[in-house]
């Protein structure tokens, strides 16, 4: 298949561009810096360019989107705001720009996270935009035409990215990346569509 | 209690302004054209100047903020914005900006609906957009300092609003607008936090 991964360069995006890649499959790794092609999600004009340039694929895969950190007693509404214009709306326009490009049976794959479920300190933004992206693939999983489907993976912490952000996952476990992008394959060569892989272990 | 009821003019907001004053609190009503005060929960300088007239609050419920409604296969990037506007940073900002002007042990209860769990045609906005909503309260319960609460009414659709939207939800059971009232009492006067109170039947 050809594969459009977009976060490819990220702790996510690179494992799963590259076990995709090792499965076979034609895989374009777009980034906002980096990457074969880049592209910023937050742009129509951006993403309508990364589409434009790639032509037709099988499958769409996003492992990108910011989110904001902060205590909710200091939280401003545009603080908020900032997860939603990016790792919800950006994913969100990945798929509805999307859908257009994609090839008959299809599929997106979009990328939340543990916290949708598990909330932490600091982050009522990631709760609600990781569940909103959740809501937004069980909502368009019924109205995607062609066979084209549509899943989310919810990874917990990553190993890889203890260093980072460990200090706000006490007692979670992590996983690889590379555990974590076997359920992306599944879902780029699996049969379901408005399903949540969680990789919580 | 004092309780602020934004959305107090509408279908659901007036059958719980009216139960809550007929379970002896004092109820302000808030409405965008109508109502006590109104209000504009789009914008920060509109909420603060309510939260300014108002005062010190006991309780604040929010039965208020619009959805995009419509076709996957045409919806843009910029209509799925308008429910993250409007009834998810809407409601959050409610939220944010109100818990400074709350009592200890004061209380938090927005709106979301069935369609956060139960996908509906052209409603892929409406079940992100409550599943966010819903997100935000998990994250924020955690949070709040004081003895504050925070929970979400999910009603199924009204009885009274089957003329209006009846045709979305085929074989779905009604409740009545004094039904779902029951539940903002419950998360009102209750003792729980991060909950979500679903009134489907
Ligand atoms: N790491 C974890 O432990 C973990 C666990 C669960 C969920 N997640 C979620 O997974 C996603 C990716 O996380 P990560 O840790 O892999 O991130 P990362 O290492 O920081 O990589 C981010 C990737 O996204 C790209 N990117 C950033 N902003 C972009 C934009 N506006 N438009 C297009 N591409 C953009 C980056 O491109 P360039 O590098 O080319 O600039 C990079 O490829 C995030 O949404 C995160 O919340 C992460
Ligand atoms: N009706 C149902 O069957 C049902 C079922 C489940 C969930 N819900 C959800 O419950 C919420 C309320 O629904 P409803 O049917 O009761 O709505 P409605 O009858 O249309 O009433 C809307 C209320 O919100 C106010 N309002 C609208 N925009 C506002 C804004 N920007 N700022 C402040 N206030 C604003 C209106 O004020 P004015 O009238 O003063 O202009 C009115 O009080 C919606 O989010 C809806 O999705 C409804």
């Amino acid at each position: 298949m050809k594969v459009l991964v977009v976060g490819a360069t990220g702790a996510i995006g690179s494992a799963v561009a590259q076990t995709l890649a090792e499965r076979g499959h034609e895989v374009i790794r777009a980034g906002r810096t980096r990457g074969d092609l880049q592209v910023d999600i937050t742009s129509n004009a951006s993403v309508e360019a990364l589409y434009a340039a790639v032509g037709r694929v099988d499958a769409i895969v996003s492992a990108a989107g910011g989110l904001f950190f902060g205590p909710l007693n200091e939280m401003r509404p545009a603080d908020f705001n900032v997860g939603l214009q990016d790792k919800l709306l950006g994913q969100v326009r990945l798929a509805l720009l999307g859908q257009h490009v994609l090839t008959d049976g299809g599929s997106i794959t979009l990328t939340t996270g543990i916290v949708a479920d598990e909330p932490i300190r600091q982050g009522a933004n990631a709760t609600a935009v990781n569940a909103a992206v959740e809501g937004f693939v069980r909502g368009a999983a019924i109205e995607l035409p062609r066979g084209i489907r549509i899943n989310v993976v919810s990874p917990t912490v990553l190993t890889e990215s203890l260093p980072l952000y460990g200090s706000f996952f006490p007692g979670f476990e992590s996983v690889s990346a590379a555990k974590a992008a076997q359920a992306y394959v599944r879902s780029v060569e699996g049969p379901q569509t408005g399903r949540v892989y969680r990789v919580w272990q």
